[in-house]
C-alpha cells in the first residue's frame, strides 16, 4: 500500500497494527491510547466509537478485546479514508466498518438501543471557546463545531442499551459539564480516572465510564501518572501502550 | 466553664481555640478541618455555614480568615448548644452567630445574596441509602434526613451573592449528583480537590468550590494526600492543622 504525500504508516504496538495518519492533519495521542485501554468490551459486544479521526480508538480496542465489533463514525472525508486504509491494512474489515458520516444521522444505520458500548475522544474545546482562525480538518478535531457536548451524549443514549457503557476521553476542566449532561440524558457517570502528567500535577486528562439508567453512585480511580521523575513513561503507561 | 457528662473540651490548634464536643455523638473529623482551609474568606466577607455541628468550621475558618464574620446554623438543639459554648469560650460571640434552626428558615433571618461565602460539611449519605437504625443526631448528621442535596444548594443558591462562593466538602460518590445539583442551580463548580488516605489510593473526600453565577470551566487541583507511608500526616496536612 502507498503512502501519500504528507502520510506516515505508524505502528501501533500491538498485534503487528499500524494507522496511516497525515503529518500536517490531526494525529492520535496518548488520550485515544488511554481512552481504548480504559474502555472494556465482552464477548459479543458491539461497539460504536464517534468521530474515529483515523480510526484509532476501534483498531487498538479490538485488539485488547476480541470477540468484539466496531462501527465507527468520522465525518470528515479524509480522516475517514485513512481509517479504512487502516482497517483493510490490519484485515480487519469484517470487524471494523468505518462509516463516513456525521453521527446525527446514525438512526439511519441502527435501531436505537442497538449498542453495548459506545466510545468517543471528541473535540475537548466547545464551541464558542479557544481561537478558531479557520474550519479546516484539525479545528473541526479540537473544537465542537460540528458536534455538541449534548448532541454527543443525547446521540449515545438513544444508540446504548440499558446498562450500556459510553466511554470518553476529554479535558477536566468540562467535568462539570459532562456530569451534567450525562446526567440531563440518563447516562450515569459510574467510574472516572483522572491522568496527570507527572506525579503531584494536575490532571490534564480525564476518562468517564457512564452506563446508560445506572445508579447515582461514582467511583474515582486513583490518578494515573504518565511520566516518571525520569521524564520516561511509567510502568503502568508502559503497560498500556506495549503490553 | 463546665464540662457535661460525655463532653470533652478540645484543642483545635489555631489561635488556642478549644471547642465543645460530645465524645458520645458526632464528633468533627478531618473533612471538617480541610474544609475550613480550602475555604477562602475575604476582607469584610459574611460567611454561612450550614449544618455547622459543634461550629468547628467557622471558628477555624474565622482564625485562618480574620475580618470575616459567621452566622452558623444547626438544626440539632445539642449540637447547637455546643457551637453556643465554644464560640463563648473563645470570646468570638461578635464574629460568630450560632442559630439553632433548620436552614429552610434562613430566609426569615437574612434577604436573598446577603453572604459571600457559604460553607458546608453536609450529611454524606443520601436519604435513601445506608443503613439508618433511628433518627437520632447522629444519623441526622450522616444522612440527608433533614435537608436533601437539593434543599441544600438551593437554599445555597439564594443566599449567595452572585459571584459568591459555596465551598463544600463531601464524598467522591457523590460528586456527579453535586456537580449536576449546583449547574441546576446556577451554582458552576470551578474547583475540586480531590483528598486521598494514601499516595496512590482512591480518594475518599472531595473538597469543592462552586461559584453563584460563574463560567463553566473547572480546575481540578492535585490530590491532596493525607497519610504518608510512615503512617503520619504528610506535611501538606500538618501544615494545614498545626501553621
Amino acid at each position: 500500500m502507498l503512502l501519500n504525500e504528507d502520510e506516515r504508516l505508524d505502528d501501533i504496538h500491538r498485534n503487528g497494527y499500524k494507522v496511516f495518519q497525515n503529518k500536517k492533519k490531526f494525529c492520535f495521542g496518548i488520550d485515544a491510547v488511554l481512552l481504548s485501554d480504559f474502555a472494556k468490551g465482552k464477548k459479543n459486544n458491539k461497539v460504536l466509537d464517534i468521530g474515529t479521526g483515523t480510526g484509532i480508538v476501534p483498531i487498538l480496542m479490538y485488539a485488547k478485546n476480541p470477540n468484539t465489533t466496531y462501527t465507527a463514525f468520522e465525518l470528515q472525508k479524509e480522516s475517514s479514508d485513512l481509517a479504512m486504509r487502516s482497517v483493510k491494512y490490519n484485515q480487519l474489515e469484517d470487524k471494523i466498518k468505518i462509516v463516513n458520516d456525521d453521527i446525527k444521522n446514525v438512526e439511519n444505520y441502527f435501531s436505537h438501543g442497538y449498542f453495548d458500548v459506545i466510545t468517543t475522544n471528541p473535540p475537548y474545546m466547545s464551541g464558542k471557546s479557544g481561537k478558531i482562525n479557520d474550519f479546516d480538518e484539525k479545528a473541526i478535531a479540537r473544537h465542537e463545531i460540528h458536534l455538541s457536548l449534548d448532541d454527543l451524549i443525547n446521540y449515545s443514549e438513544k444508540m446504548l442499551k440499558f446498562g450500556g457503557h459510553l466511554y470518553m476521553v476529554h479535558r477536566p476542566n468540562r467535568l462539570a459539564e459532562i456530569f451534567y449532561v450525562m446526567k440531563k440524558y440518563k447516562i450515569e457517570p459510574k467510574v472516572i480516572r483522572m491522568v496527570c502528567p507527572k506525579e503531584n500535577s494536575k490532571p490534564n486528562i480525564v476518562l468517564i465510564d457512564g452506563v446508560k439508567g445506572g445508579n447515582p453512585s461514582l467511583e474515582v480511580l486513583p490518578n494515573l501518572i504518565v511520566y516518571g521523575e525520569d521524564g520516561n513513561y511509567t510502568a503502568e503507561v508502559n503497560k498500556i501502550h506495549y503490553e
